[in-house]
């Protein structure tokens, strides 16, 4: 089959041997895959080091039509049926990401291999391109049932790039706003129009905090003992951004007892002086992934109509044009996702 | 009145105006005052630049002695009454942290104003010493309380410092452990044995988070879709200690989804790699003193007999003492707590 293959930091359409469904798998071919952040991420740390990222074939985001039954299988969804999955396969070693591990390909290739007891059918008849935003999508839900809000809490997402597009996405579909965003790129500001932030900020025009803190009231007082505080009433800021700085901006702007969601992975190192986090009584929550009913119940948000992923969709191509797609995401003013067809 | 002036950086007894009680004060004798590490460090920002930080008296754990009462107060507990409180002093710019303020004369001195509203009698014949540990307890009863810990948790406590005691004291109060605590001091060790300390680590024979996985079972597995684990479940660990690398040995350690409580205060710059506290969901919460109410149950837990605090004590002086008794504190092995006797 014919398939793209990261190698030494390079991207390649290759023919390598199709994969062989092992036990509980389907083989499976993929309709529509995004390229993913991670994936760039990746192939950077692949650039940098070899030794460390053996060549594989990226892809965890996807949508894919069954092809045959493996071994072990039940056949509970038939063949020509277009479903998501969780991009977990067991293997010999134990679970293993599919796009991220160089035992099994992913997405941007012809064939795939899924398990069958994660797989979801694609509901309603929806297309497989947005099927294929459930990944993400699932990101920004889980990321917003960890952070446990209020249903008077005023969000700032920091970042509207794919991961800010689902966290906003996820709080409006649970009936949260006003929610603030904020992102440097005009298209990504266009993009988290459509997808219905109710206030969106310029950092280049002004700090979001501080158009965050003109709509939000005075925070209760902690306690009957003390008076009533002119104090701004904590917020829940989602860094969607993951770069170094955005938690001492959090330290430094958010009122006390807010709560900072890091979503955006920051691979570097990062520094801020705890002192005023404490006197603050601030506090962080690292999240990652989602877990299997929010990947379900993100397919069901875009099936159901829900969500609107379609203004994500920036581009499309085949296998021979990922190698420039991964170029031109870099851009944050040409392109959000890109998604591959890769038959 | 006596009092021990911070000028500059050194601490000296000075005669100097009693004060005069303002609306809602009452003028109180300091009858015992702890030394707290917080005094310490402000002493030494005093020193670095006296123009941030004006001359003060210290001391802001305290049980006094009411002595008389001042305009609009109701004399709601009469002259003579041994009592404790929160040390806000409301003053014509708001409440003021008495103790850490240039405006009222904290407890290391002959007398100190207390706001009547926020007074709370000392009961059950309570000698003033062990009331006057209230504030210290209340610290470490906030930070259990912010912890929300599970009835199966086993927490993890950092540092056996008078902040690390008082959470253990709190921990034991409530009925958590077992309960491991770690400190490099055998001073330390020792006061947190007979604290009720479950499990002892002298981080230099070994690391308490090894230590505290071999008393943990597996952790649930996240969801029914996947399998059990062998992973370890998830601690609380509190930092007692304020120290830079302690955020980064807890990113390192701890298990995925462990929680991380910063009691201790670190006023100098931390850095961490954020990914790596992603990829597991670590969170992390700053906390810093406590409720009113909290106070009240600290002062409740003393006098009813739930938390021993007399171990903490390690030292007592008079105001011409105060000198020395700062500097006998930087030795961890020589100290704990030392409580002040004004006159």
């Amino acid at each position: 089959m014919r398939a793209v293959v990261a190698r030494e930091g390079v991207l390649d359409v290759e023919e390598i041997a199709d994969p062989t469904p092992g036990h509980g798998h389907v083989l499976a071919r993929p309709v529509s895959a995004g390229i993913c952040g991670s994936d760039l991420h990746a192939l950077h740390l692949q650039a940098e080091d070899p030794e460390q990222l053996a060549p594989m074939v990226f892809g965890h985001e996807f949508c894919a039509e069954i092809l045959d039954h493996g071994p072990g299988t039940r056949t509970i969804h038939p063949t020509g049926s277009l479903v998501c999955s969780v991009p977990f396969l067991d293997g010999p070693a134990g679970p293993e990401l599919v796009g991220l591990t160089p035992n099994f390909p992913g997405g941007f290739a012809e064939r795939i291999l899924l398990q069958e007891s994660r797989l979801i059918l694609v509901p309603n008849g929806l297309d497989a391109a947005r099927a294929a935003l459930t990944e993400p999508l699932a990101v920004g839900v889980h990321a917003v049932a960890v952070a446990r809000l209020a249903a008077n809490d005023v969000p700032l997402v920091l970042g509207c790039g794919p991961i800010g597009l689902a966290v906003l996405a996820a709080l409006k579909a649970a009936g949260h706003g006003p929610v603030v965003v904020s992102d440097f790129s005009p298209l990504r500001r266009t993009l988290a129009e459509r997808l219905g932030a109710d206030v969106i900020v310029d950092p280049a025009d002004g700090d979001p905090y501080v158009t965050w803190l003109d709509l939000t009231g005075p925070a209760l007082p902690p306690s009957p003992l003390l008076e009533p505080t002119a104090l701004p009433a904590p917020t829940v800021v989602f860094d969607c951004v993951g770069a170094p700085g955005l938690t001492e901006q959090f330290i430094s702007s958010a009122p006390s007892h807010s709560r900072l969601v890091v979503v955006g992975v920051c691979a570097t190192s990062d520094s801020f002086v705890p002192v005023r986090a404490i006197e603050k009584e601030l506090s962080i929550q690292y999240v990652f992934a989602y877990r299997p009913e929010e990947f379900a119940r993100s397919l069901s948000l875009i099936a159901e109509g829900d969500v609107d992923v379609t203004p994500w969709i920036t581009g499309t191509c085949k296998l021979d044009g990922v190698r420039q797609a991964f170029n031109d995401l870099t851009n944050p003013e040409q392109h959000c996702k890109i998604l591959v067809n890769p038959s």
